[in-house]
């Protein structure tokens, strides 16, 4: 298994992903290799700091930066030897066989659709966003791929979304929920009262239970969300600034030893998102994990090691099969 | 001026409605009047515990109750004498300025609009939820009365909301944000995309920021936010369950000791709805306040300081000659 490895995208490149990349290798197959992507001076400089001794983590050259606010299509037509261009390439060829990235979003989108393609009956990717809750996470999606999401991408949501379940998150019969404004199939906006009624009449190997409100999302209830991507990213990002607002108020309020405490540390961890380590793109042919901009290096370390669960556990392979059964194409 | 007041209404009345009333006296203007709405005997019963001399409150007699989970316009048309009905009636005829209620929310709307009427170029009123935030709240709307909403509707909420945020929550320079998944106009779907440009392209007696994300939402960097009713609805659910897991999460990790310090007192005041006491339903002909149906006294309390404000401030004139000008009609 080779793993590659955007090494400048993010807020803390190249640090935080060539740190997160050496942390992730105890946690991998000892065959397993890491593939860094980008300028190879910069990048094998960055390496060489952490005298790592392996010989499983190489360096491939990607000389072109896509900056974190380029417009994504542009940058991917005109740099096609950035990191994300080369990263997905080697996928492409079956050189590697997951991409990892915490730069330009869009960049990651746009480029992984291209290069390694859509499985049949996917119109456009979803991102799966990782929620913390008090006991295991959920996922939702989609968190921001798409918007004015018609009923059957959203039904094809569902299903890639259970597949990543059962798949990665180990939920043996995961629970499906499509998120409305009330728990009977009449309540909802046209698009989600449709998809309502295509999950609903169809044959699937999940448990759809029917409308979640947004006070079931973190309930435990389910396995998976299921929403266009206006209202998940709007939720997603109101959720990491509820957990900010949360940490803020606790350290203006509380004294240093009781914000030191391990209970109060314990806390802190289920409002981490890194302990996710990252979203990833579901439909594509591949694998494809977009992180946060903002990924420190145990976040990448753990996005590494949900790619490399998506690619033993054969993920992309299932969705295709499930989508080519034509339930959901 | 007169307040009425659902006496029978959610899940904690009569009980938490009366003594909120009871509560409420102090804090409004020596000759405001408090009418509780409820079958005579059993209201009266219930405010007689409190013993109170003052009065200045009264019970009206409306013996039909609607249910918390009655289909709202059917509860509505059978049910005239209901405490909501006869409530809403007594404004209509001048008798009362305001209603509040914590009972059956769809049925409270179908009434306000059916009975109050609306301003001129609303097409249906929205609901304006108090978002708690570090410092000062924020009113996003619309909050759940409305799915699919028109651009033009986004408009007409961007006008009562800033409205709203400077007659009742005093801000004299309200700034409104139209909630999208990007800074950048051109970010969003459909209907915010032509929101956006609608808003932009109009004068109007508030700053349009332009588009907020979700993270946005408790910065602090606007008064209102404006969303469609389906989103603003699943965001509001989802913040009520974030709060509530993360006050578990502390009661569940942190000592007795700790839990029960002033600091934590601050902490869980902030995250405490009631404080707000109550969403109004906005561009009716009048004032209606919808409260949580799980409001305590507090709740209550507050919601009728909420109500008493708007009253005084001329919030419902206000709002009709904003919108009869045309610049949002």
């Amino acid at each position: 298994m080779r793993i590659a490895l955007d090494a400048v995208g993010g807020d803390f490149a190249p640090d935080a992903p060539v740190a997160g990349a050496v942390g992730a290798l105890p946690d991998l197959p000892p065959t397993a290799e890491i593939v860094l992507l980008g300028p190879q001076t910069e990048v094998e400089a960055e390496l060489a700091k952490h005298g790592d001794a392996s010989g499983r983590i190489r360096v491939i050259d990607a000389p072109q930066i896509v900056g974190m606010a380029e417009k994504p299509l542009a940058a991917v037509r005109s740099k096609p030897h950035s990191s994300i261009g080369v990263g997905l390439k080697l996928q492409r060829e079956g050189s590697a066989h997951a991409f990892i990235s915490a730069g330009n979003t869009g960049a990651v989108m746009a480029a992984s659709a291209l290069i390694l393609g859509l499985h049949q009956g996917v119109e456009r990717p979803a991102i799966g966003a990782m929620f913390p809750t008090a006991s295991k996470p959920v996922l939702v999606l989609d968190a921001g791929a798409n918007v004015d999401t018609s009923p059957r991408e959203m039904r094809s949501f569902a299903h890639v979304g259970a597949i990543y379940a059962r798949d990665v998150m180990g939920r043996k019969d995961p629970a499906v929920g499509l998120l409305s404004i009330g728990e009977e199939p009449e309540k909802g906006n046209a698009a989600v009262k449709e998809a309502h009624q295509l999950l609903k009449d169809e044959q699937h190997a999940f448990r759809f239970v029917g409308n979640v409100e947004g006070r079931d999302i973190l309930a435990g209830h389910v396995d998976v969300v299921v929403c266009d991507g206006f209202v998940g990213n709007v939720v997603l990002k109101f959720y990491e600034s509820v957990a900010h607002l949360f940490t803020g108020l606790l350290q203006r309020e509380m004294e240093e030893t009781v914000l030191r405490s391990e209970a109060m540390g314990r806390v802190f961890t289920v409002l981490d998102y890194s302990t996710y380590g990252g979203a990833p793109l579901l439909g594509v042919r591949g694998v494809s994990i977009i992180c946060h901009g903002r990924s420190s290096a145990r976040a990448i370390r753990n996005a590494i090691g949900v790619a490399a669960r998506s690619v033993e556990r054969h993920l992309s392979e299932h969705i295709g099969a499930d989508l080519a059964g034509g339930s959901a194409a």
